[in-house]
């Protein structure tokens, strides 16, 4: 069997199947129809869309057609932990070059479904089109409610006060420490695991996002762009300055072994791709977050001083080179 | 200003801008955070995604950047009208190649946007992403509600019953026909503009749609993949037959008239990218439907008979050619 001869409707059929109980069949309108449809409770309703193509986001030398499902669902899944929503439904829109195989599809499937047992979410829908080259966009649907003052129980963008401290979640730095050491032909290497697979499979925070919505935080990004940039829309958004103490950053141990602390502080500061979250809230409300699923560290604070910039600071309190750059998708991919 | 000197976020907010009212500035979290939010009233979300890749839906011959902006947004929207929903909000994931510029992406944003006024939805949100090649991957957000007995009022391909007849909006392959003029170079030929644009500018049956589950019609499809391919997925999810009057077919006179009564008639049964609805319902529901924005022809009936079978009978009701084929995205892109 080949992806031409089962055609549009037979691999819709066959990627449902594969994806097992992470197809949502029991919901009003399950796969299949024009369009899904499921019950929802009053409130808000929480939505983003990602795209992970080929040879911008992943390629096959780096990481398998399962991986790429797993991203898939990550990447749109961390979106919604940026929020600190409840995360509900995918739909999954996959665009096949013609060297795409039915194991392929079926590896990519696996992935997706693997994603969605982890995540608690599960696919609604999709749409699979031949194309010139490969991506899959994923929209990732999930619900947030509204507090008695009429606020909305979510983490936004333009909620940094100063005052309030910066606090990451993970090591950041590990996804882009991971793809250097598998482009270098060091994926093997002892040691190396844990960073590729930051980049092959890296986790969102889903608990996490919810747990700080619970206690109280306000404000929060992911950091998938690099944690410099994405504090940058963070500042830029909320009108304030942001000061990083670079010696307060978790550089995951792998990294600074493996590829030496000055690449490390690199990479975590401008590496992208990785699904952490960053916070900001005032220290007590940061202290009030119970136990989560992965380590928050306190990195810097938020300042009136510079609105809109970041300044990542040393040892001896004086700016590390200016920061710039990031992950751009657009520069990146056509530069 | 090219896109490579823009970069990423410039561009949305350069996207953002040009959507003006067509952009959702006044929900929750409009665009711009990870994640769009809106209120919702309890009830059914209705979501689909579809996509148009360069080379497999469009080419830059055939169409413009701002025919796409609006077909990206009447594919989508379509998938919600056959549901018979309300139609809301949009996320947008866009994939440039390296040859799209910066002009390109304007006349896009702006034929989006005046899609978006035309069928009274907006953007929340989106990506944006350089790629191999250009595409763009819609997701519609729309409404519904349970009815007092439990079910859905919603419009699903598992509905139609024996009894049923069968009515098409507008005049199926319009748009094939549009596309086979631009092909032989004959778009500038008298009468040949209703055809080009029904390609290029499709209409998607929002209107109808609700105003069919107002009337209580409860089984239809948009027929995106072409006719008798697209009443094939009703007759198996139904597990009826249907028949069609190959006479009954309203076919464009234009289509007749250019590209000869046979030809018009495959298009009309055959070809794809009409946003038209097929519907099944009783003939006095069907009767009960308001005048709405395009003519509604009865063109067959549903039978217990060869179930999962679309048959279309000739004026000595006799079977025409086996049908087969219609738009089959993969096939189509890859063969």
């Amino acid at each position: 069997m080949t992806l031409d001869s089962i055609g549009e409707f037979g691999l819709i059929d066959r990627i449902v199947a594969r994806l097992g109980d992470a197809a949502a069949r029991d919901i009003v309108v399950p796969p299949g129809d024009d369009a899904a449809a499921w019950a929802v409770d009053a409130g808000l309703a929480v939505a983003s869309v990602d795209t992970l193509a080929e040879g911008t986001h992943w390629r096959r030398d780096t990481m398998s057609f399962a991986d790429v499902g797993w991203r898939a669902v990550a990447t749109s899944v961390s979106d919604l932990a940026a929020m600190g929503a409840e995360a509900g439904y995918l739909l999954i829109a996959a665009e096949l070059a013609p060297d795409v195989e039915l194991d392929d599809v079926d590896a990519f499937s696996e992935g997706v479904a693997e994603a969605c047992r982890h995540y608690g979410v599960r696919v609604a829908g999709g749409n699979v089109a031949g194309a010139a080259a490969t991506s899959v966009s994923t929209t990732a649907f999930g619900s947030a409610s509204t507090l008695d003052d009429g606020t909305a129980a979510l983490l936004r963008r333009d909620a940094a006060r100063p005052g309030d401290l910066v606090a990451v979640s993970g090591t950041p730095g590990a996804a882009a420490a991971g793809l250097a050491l598998i482009e270098a032909g060091r994926a093997a290497e002892e040691d190396a695991g844990p960073l590729v697979g930051a980049h092959r499979r890296p986790p969102a925070r889903l608990e996490l996002g919810r747990a700080a919505v619970a206690a109280g935080v306000r404000c929060a990004i992911d950091i998938s762009d690099g944690l410099l940039q994405d504090l940058g829309h963070v500042a830029r958004a909320s009108g304030v300055g942001i000061e990083l103490d670079a010696a307060a950053l978790p550089l995951h141990p792998a990294a600074t072994a493996l590829l030496d602390a000055e690449n490390a502080l690199e990479l975590a500061l401008r590496g992208g791709e990785d699904y952490e979250l960053a916070l900001t809230a005032p220290a007590a409300t940061l202290g009030a977050l119970p136990p989560a699923e992965t380590t928050i560290t306190t990195i810097g604070r938020v300042v009136a001083a510079h609105p809109g910039e970041v300044v990542a600071l040393g040892g001896d309190g004086r700016p590390l080179a200016q920061p710039s750059g990031g992950w751009d998708q657009l520069r990146t991919a056509r530069g």
